[in-house]
């Protein structure tokens, strides 16, 4: 097993809502094996179609505020009065067994694990323009219009991140963005510093 | 052109003599178009076989004197009282039109370009192993045991110059080794620093 590193290598993903950041996931894993998509633990009610252990970990307020005593949250925070935070342990697991871990997680849960994590690769999604933006937000037709300049305003703040981020991937096609990711995870795995275990006599 | 960089890449490619540098990059090349492979001056004669600017741009010693005077050189050694060094006019030429520059140059021309062009690419080829590289010189049958030795020796010195590469890439397979250094310059391409242009109103 000449090219497997030792460690997993975690992969942060952000991107403003309405971009198709969970089709490139899709489309990403698809066409790479071996990664790990983390899933989140939240205290809301599961949603009609939702399932434990797919969309979240669906956990008591109880639970919840247990794993935030123990520090066992990689990152947290609370929205309308429900918690949603990424699991330390379950992430460490995975990056110990040599597995890949992709997180999709927004601007300022990615600050956190930047703090916390700095050989994290972080990779922020955006699309060919604003303009294109707006026209996947009202395409999705979920959303008031009030709602959707609400989502633009926040996609705007959410783009002063982007210098924080290593790499910038541009979804104009689902299955270019994935293979640019694709392109980035065997990068990083090249990376010297995650390699040099393979050189002899050094 | 959306995702055209305003700016070509340098990448430097270094490696042990037996490795298979010269076969990655004809697969590279092949691989990826848009690549420009770097030629070389140099003062000593042409070999049988050898074509001006296919192997090397073989000139005066006078016209490299110039050359060196003028500081028209990324970087240049003397071999054997030959010199051998790149032009920096032709790679400059290639980079602001856009296209990335490929160099194979040995580890001290690579630590010269490193203190004038720290945002070039770095990497190192290497064999799967010792026992590999030496199985390798000995098939090409050119050399005789005590130079094959000699360049085994060198291979161990130019080892210790791969901390400071970026990317280390092992060449087992020619096309694996190839498609590595492909996906290196995809991510580069990502790298969030050579894209903020793509990003409107930040």
């Amino acid at each position: 097993m000449l090219r497997k590193k030792t460690k997993g290598q975690l992969i942060v993903l952000s991107g403003p809502s309405g971009v198709g950041k969970s089709t490139v996931i899709s489309e990403l894993l698809s066409q790479r094996e071996g990664i790990h998509f983390s899933i989140s633990f939240t205290t809301r009610q599961p949603r009609v179609g939702e399932a434990d252990g797919v969309n979240y970990f669906f956990v008591t307020r109880e639970t919840f505020e247990g794993m935030i005593a123990n520090d066992e949250l990689l990152e947290y925070a609370e929205y309308v009065n429900n918690y949603y935070g990424t699991s330390l342990k379950h992430i460490q697991e995975k990056l110990d067994a040599g597995i890949d871990v992709l997180l999709d997680i927004e601007v300022q849960g990615a600050a956190k694990v930047r703090a916390k994590c700095p050989d994290a690769v972080f990779i922020f999604i955006v699309p060919p323009s604003f303009e294109e933006l707006s026209r996947r937000l009202h395409r999705r037709a979920t959303d008031q219009e009030e709602v959707i300049q609400g989502r633009l305003r926040k996609a705007r703040e959410e783009y002063r991140e982007i210098p924080n981020y290593d790499y910038l991937v541009v979804n104009d096609k689902v299955s270019d963005a994935a293979a640019e990711i694709v392109a980035i995870l065997t990068a990083e795995n090249c990376r010297t510093k995650n390699r040099m275990n393979l050189v002899e006599g050094v």
